[in-house]
C-alpha cells in the first residue's frame, strides 16, 4: 500500500531577497563569493541598507526541493518554521500554491524574531552569495516534527543548514525514528562545506547511522571526508550511504550506488542564477527515484531540472518541469 | 539656478505580487484582463489563497516612474504612504537602493491598514491583470506634502490612480501651487480607463488648470474625451496641456506638443511581462526632457525604456538604461 506523502522534506524556511552586484560589492562589504554565511539581526539590516534594489521569492533549501518535486506532481509536505508576519504568510502561500502540505504553526506576532531571509547576491557571472537571518526558521525543534507525517512518507528528506539548529538533532532524530519505523527512507543533503566544517563529525554519524540517499557536490564532498580526490571522497561515501548523488557542476552529476557509478552530463542552457541548482536536481533526482526509474535517469532528471532554475531568477521553477523531462525522452 | 530635484513623483506605494497564470484563472475567478481592479482586505485574501507561486517586488506607478528616472541618474524624490511592516521596509529600501529620496513617515505598527500590494497575473500572452489593496497608501494627504520639497522641484509627477483617494486632491493641491509658485511644471498620467471613468471631471479640471505634460495610452484617452477617434482626442487634449505623451502599444508613442506631432516607434523586444511599460516610458521621456532634448528624442527615450521592462518579469528596470540609449543612439 503506497503511503500518503512520496516526500516530505525538513528545512530552514527562508525568504530569499534576490538582488544584482558587481564583485567590488561582495569584497567591500566582506560577503565570502558563492557559499552561505549565517548573519544576526544588526549585520542583516547593515547589508541590506547597502544592497541595491531587490526582489523577493520564496526560497529555503529543503522548501525549494519539496516545491520542486510538488511542481513535478509528487505527493509532498514541508516541515520548517515561519512566523505570523508577512513574510510568513509569502512562504506559507508559495509552497502550498506548488501543492505541498505545509502545516506546521507559526510563531507568534509578538516572538522578537521574525521570519528567516537569505541576502542572495548575484554577480555578473551568475554565482550567488548567500547571507542568512536564520530567525524563527533556527527554533524549529522535536515538538514541530508530526510522528505520524513521518511515518506515512516513503522518504524523508533532511537539510544540512539544519545542523546549525540548537534543537535540530533531536528534530531529526524523532523524525527518522519514526519513518524507518514504517518502512520510510532517508535523504540528507549536505547544504554547504562550511556547514560541514562547523558539522563534520554529526554529519558523518548520520550519514552511517540513518541516510539511505546523500546529496552533495564536489566541495561538500571534499569537506566531509577531508581529501582533494572526489573519486575517494565519493567511494567512502558510497560505503556509508546505499547511494550517493554528487553534482559537479557544469559537468553534470554523478551517482554512486554500490560499485557502480552513472554520469548524468548536464543539460545546456544559459547560466543567469545558479541559486537553487542542487535544490532542484535533489528534487528531480528523487521525482525519478519514487517513480522506480533507474539511477542515470534519476540524475538526468536532476540535471534537466537544474538546467531550468539556472536559467532564470530564483530557486522555484518557472517552466513545466513535467514537459521539459518528456523533452529529453525521460 | 537649477533646483534641487528634477522630478518629484507623488503616487500609490505598492509592493507587487507577481504570479504566472492561464487565461482561465482570470475568468474562473472574475479578475478583468488587463485592467486595474481595487479589490478589498477579504477579496485580497481570497484572490492570493487560490493564485500560484509568486514574487514580490516593489511597485506602484508613480514609484516605478521615479525608480526609473533614478536609475537613470535624474535627480528625484517620491512621495506616497507605507506602513512600519515588513513589506513597507521593501518597498522603501527598494525606491532609496535606486537613488531616489523618500522620506515621508510611515503608517506606525498599530494602524489597520497593511502595506498597499497588488496581485499582478501575467497571462502567457504577456498582458498583466491587477487587483490592488490599496491598504495604508490610500491615506495619502495633505499634511504628508512636503511644501518645501515640492518648491525645489522642477517638474511634480501625479499618478492618476491616486484620483481614488480621498484626501488625494487635497494633497496633490498643495503640491501644484507650491511646485507653480516656484516656477515648477506638473505632469499627470491618467494610470487607466477605468480610473478616468470614475474621476473624469476631476481629470480634466486638472488637466486644464494645472497640467504641462500629460502621459496616457489610447485607451485611456478615448475614455477621456469619450471619443473612439484617438486623433480627435489627442487634438483636444493638446488645447489642454502643453505636451502629450500617448503610448500607442507595439506601434510606440505619439507626442503632441500645440500644432506638432510626432511618432516615437516602439523598440524590438521579445515581450515577457508588460507591467510598468507605461510608467518607464514616462521615465524615459522626462529623463531626455530634463535633458533638454527635443520631443522626438524624449519619446523615443521612452521607446527604449519600455522595452527594456517589458522584457523581462517587474515593473523596474535590470538593464542599464543609459548604456541602452547611447547604443540606440540617444
Amino acid at each position: 500500500m503506497s503511503k500518503k506523502f512520496q516526500v516530505v522534506g525538513i528545512g530552514n524556511s527562508i525568504v530569499d531577497v534576490l538582488a544584482h552586484c558587481e564583485d567590488a560589492f561582495l569584497s567591500d562589504n566582506g560577503v565570502e563569493k558563492g557559499i552561505m554565511q549565517l548573519i544576526d539581526t544588526a549585520r542583516a539590516a547593515e547589508l541590506y541598507g547597502k544592497m541595491g534594489p531587490s526582489l523577493e521569492i520564496s526560497g529555503g533549501s529543503a522548501a525549494n526541493t519539496i516545491a520542486g518535486l510538488a511542481a513535478m506532481g509528487a505527493r509532498t509536505a514541508y516541515v520548517g518554521k515561519v512566523k505570523a508576519d508577512q513574510l510568513g504568510d509569502i512562504f506559507a502561500h508559495d509552497i502550498q500554491a506548488q501543492g505541498a502540505v505545509y502545516e506546521v504553526p507559526r510563531a507568534p506576532a509578538e516572538a522578537v524574531d521574525e521570519t528567516g531571509r537569505c541576502m542572495v547576491l548575484v554577480t555578473p557571472d551568475a554565482e550567488r552569495s548567500m547571507n542568512t537571518y536564520l530567525g524563527v526558521s533556527e527554533h524549529l525543534g522535536p515538538d514541530d516534527i508530526d510522528v505520524a507525517m513521518m511515518a506515512d512518507a516513503d522518504w524523508i528528506y533532511l537539510e544540512g543548514y539544519r545542523f546549525d539548529g540548537a534543537q535540530s538533532h533531536a528534530a531529526f532524530a524523532k523524525a527518522i525514528k519514526a519513518c524507518k519505523g514504517t518502512g520510510g527512507k532517508v535523504a540528507l543533503t549536505l547544504s554547504d562545506p562550511f556547514c560541514v566544517e562547523r558539522h563534520r563529525d554529526a554529519f558523518r554519524t548520520m550519514i552511517r547511522d540513518h541516510v539511505d540517499l546523500l546529496f552533495c557536490n564536489e566541495h561538500e564532498m571534499q569537506a566531509m571526508y577531508q581529501s582533494t580526490s572526489l573519486e575517494s571522497c565519493l567511494k567512502i561515501a558510497a560505503e556509508e550511504s546505499e547511494i550517493v548523488a554528487c553534482t559537479i557542476g557544469a559537468r553534470g552529476a554523478l551517482i554512486i550506488r554500490g560499485a557502480e557509478t552513472f554520469h548524468a552530463p548536464a543539460a545546456a542552457t544559459t547560466v543567469v542564477d545558479v541559486t537553487g541548482a542542487g535544490d532542484i536536481f535533489a528534487a528531480g533526482f528523487m521525482h525519478g527515484l519514487v517513480n522506480d526509474k533507474d539511477m542515470l535517469t534519476c540524475g538526468r532528471m536532476g540535471c534537466v531540472a537544474a538546467s531550468e532554475i539556472i536559467s532564470h531568477i530564483g530557486a522555484r521553477p518557472e517552466a513545466d518541469l513535467q514537459e521539459l523531462f518528456r523533452a529529453a525522452g525521460l
